[in-house]
């Protein structure tokens, strides 16, 4: 059990009215009792705040208010103090660096969390949600991680655990009596046991696809050739000024990302350098990348300029295209001006006047071929889930091809054994070290 | 007086652990109420912490902290409720929303700050010093900062007051005996005490050079040729890989700033386009922002090519820099190479080696002739303040002048009671709606 004392910044740096530094452990209010000239901090009631100044060595830091917060009463179910100061990275220095020479530890990506984990504030999967809350951008995903953080996922997990329980009990019993050849459990009810929770699990598996999604958005690449109007197209679509426009080719040289909501659902776009071949060494870097964030696309919007390629020209740029085995909607840019005749599904569009923007908008969405779910249904959106879902699935279907060809309860015993382990790891109630990090590792400093 | 709520977010936006969300106004703890479960915040006493959830038509917008602020014990002077939330931009706005949806508004930038003021929390100068706190970044601003907002500058201002005061009063109680010719201040005395009075305020805008240096750093551009080195030259000084470095002449597009610190100065260093004539649209934008720039530096560093420049030409380059008629040091790079001799006062440096940059370091502080100051000394940092101070300055020369013409009372009456409107405007005893909203408006959103 770590008892020492942590401290980081919990808000955002950057210049703002406050910023709010916390500590939690053993010694966090003795540790800013040592510095706070106001009152005795060790004195005061839980969830009480109090206003003063941080001293050291008579120079003052900040003026502050110190929200005091006793275990185990507390998110981290340890002592915590929070200080609410002036929001100057340069203050913020000052009074961290104080308050580590008085004995607290810069806090590790998560630690705090991590600790609220270890002490039971909550299991893994809640904790998870945290960092998911704090990165949602849509309604979406919003939903989704709050419902976690709530617990939501963890009963659906801790009811399939249950149940697992319960049959794998049942199957130990009639090992312990394997000579005398007891069949506790009727073999028919236990398939229908058996299948069903694989139905369940499988639902949970399948609604992953949604959840990446609903987490991560629809990676969007607008790829063409320079001067086809692919920034043009970006804001467009962004109805925004976002990328550097010029009618000088190959001017885009970095990736600006944004994104636009269309039906709930979050499109990523990419914007790239062009694809032409060049000399330009800056440039030529532009490409390379280029070439590398196709790979990563879900789908591609590619653009052409209509008044200067024909469709062999056309066909001949698509062969890259084609190589990719990414979806693509080919879309053809300046058709408010003359331009020749393409037997390829061509979308047509003016970037310059916004004609045809809002229907490939509608393409756009109507190519993310997800299945609808109600806002009730759980939806997994952890990679890490899944993957553990998806191995516990492997388990139970093992278990049930097992079951209908008779094999012995041992065999049976050890796959559910190895379903119940793998849902154990995704609540945290079964975790390694290098889990908890790997985990905890991604979350914000301070949180 | 002003009885609606305000809102606003008032740490830094971004994703982070918490955020917090600030509310100021008679109907602050019952807004909040409105959308909170938990239990009745206001049921509950001043400076306490609650754990509960905010929701809105049976949606839960987040689990949340609430502090409550009754008045007066707040920093408004009003009720306050401080929401800390999860570091969502999407639940920030969320919560916001719901709040204005319940009866509170947007706050103006600096509007909790302003209500602090005019409900007498603090003077005028110090709440100016609280802005300048959160973007004080250098141990000579932060602690300038820190005592203005304290009172320092404050007491200051009123000691001189109170001395004009009793000043004023003795001159026009002599105007009430005006037909008696009696004289109930002897002439001497007066006399010496404008002195003393001129010459404190004397001190306090000679101190602003000196504060101005504190408060906004030096700008300090790097001029020069195209490939000259000054990207290189940049990175050396600043040990850091901020600047794109290519070998390709006309890299440098946009204004990358960056500053150090030499012995508590913080020169802002501004990395420009080159100075040569292109025919390339995006650069030629460049150079001239870079002619633009060049009329703000405090300094200029000239950086030329030894290596490929002869004293004509060196000559023929300095026309344009010697017309601005701004300091500069002429600092000739790749000393390691062969080179001419010159007979200008030229710093030779290697960008790449690092040699000479630590003496240059030194001859740029050098440049910087500020008067040594002790840290206790008051010094003027705002420039409201000091054209105040000037103009009370004027109004007591003027008075002095008159004093010693033996001009009658009822003119040095009118010039000390200017010198007193100025000095009343520093602190914000005299005011005008436009002033304040002025100074506010400077503020960030949310202080």
């Amino acid at each position: 059990m770590r008892t020492d004392t942590i401290v980081a910044l919990s808000t955002a740096p950057g210049i703002s009215a406050i910023a709010v530094i916390r500590l939690s452990g053993k010694e966090a209010i003795t540790i800013t009792n040592s510095l706070f000239k106001g009152k005795d901090l060790s004195q005061q009631p839980s969830h009480t705040i109090h206003y003063g100044s941080l001293q050291e060595n008579g120079e003052i830091l900040d003026e502050v208010l110190i929200s005091v917060f006793k275990e185990p009463t507390s998110f981290t179910k340890e002592n915590i103090v929070e200080i609410s100061c002036h929001g100057s990275e340069f203050i913020i220095q000052k009074i961290i660096k104080a308050l580590i020479r008085n004995g607290a530890r810069l806090a590790e990506a998560g630690e705090f969390t991590k600790r609220a984990f270890i002490n039971g504030q909550f299991d893994l999967t809640q904790a998870e949600a945290i960092a998911d809350l704090i990165h949602s951008d849509s309604e979406a995903s919003h939903h989704a991680a709050l419902n976690q953080m709530r617990g939501g996922f963890s009963k659906k997990i801790a009811a399939l655990r249950e149940q697992l329980i319960h049959f794998a009990s049942l199957i130990e019993l009639e090992l312990d009596f394997g000579e005398e050849d007891v069949e506790f459990a009727n073999r028919d009810d236990l398939q229908k046991l058996l299948q069903e929770l694989l139905a369940t699990i499988t639902k949970l598996t399948d609604s992953f696809q949604m959840g990446n999604v609903i987490k991560n958005g629809v990676p969007t690449v607008i790829a063409g050739k320079p001067n086809a109007g692919k920034s043009t197209l970006l804001n467009a679509l962004l109805n925004e000024e976002k990328a550097i426009v010029s009618d000088i080719p190959g001017t885009t040289r970095d990736f600006i990302e944004d994104e636009i909501h269309i039906e709930g659902i979050r499109f990523r776009f990419i914007d790239t350098a062009g694809l032409r071949n060049t000399t330009d060494t800056v440039e030529a870097i532009g490409v390379q990348r280029t070439k590398e964030k196709l790979k990563q696309a879900s789908i591609i919007i590619y653009l052409f300029d209509v008044s200067q390629t024909t469709q062999i020209d056309l066909e001949e740029e698509l062969t890259e295209i084609n190589d990719l085995s990414i979806p693509y909607l080919l879309v053809g840019n300046k058709a408010d001006q003359k331009h020749s005749t393409f037997t390829l599904p061509v979308h047509y569009i003016s970037a310059t006047t916004g004609e045809g923007i809002e229907e490939l908008k509608q393409l756009l969405t109507r190519s993310i071929h997800t299945k609808a779910y109600k806002a009730s249904d759980t939806i997994v959106t952890n990679l890490r889930h899944y993957q553990n879902l998806k191995l516990a699935q492997d388990s139970l279907s093992q278990a049930l091809s097992s079951l209908s060809q008779g094999i012995t309860g041992d065999l049976l015993a050890m796959d559910i054994r190895q379903a119940l382990f793998y849902l154990g790891q995704i609540t945290g109630e079964i975790t390694t070290d290098d889990l908890l990090s790997n985990i905890f590792s991604k979350f914000c400093i301070g949180k």
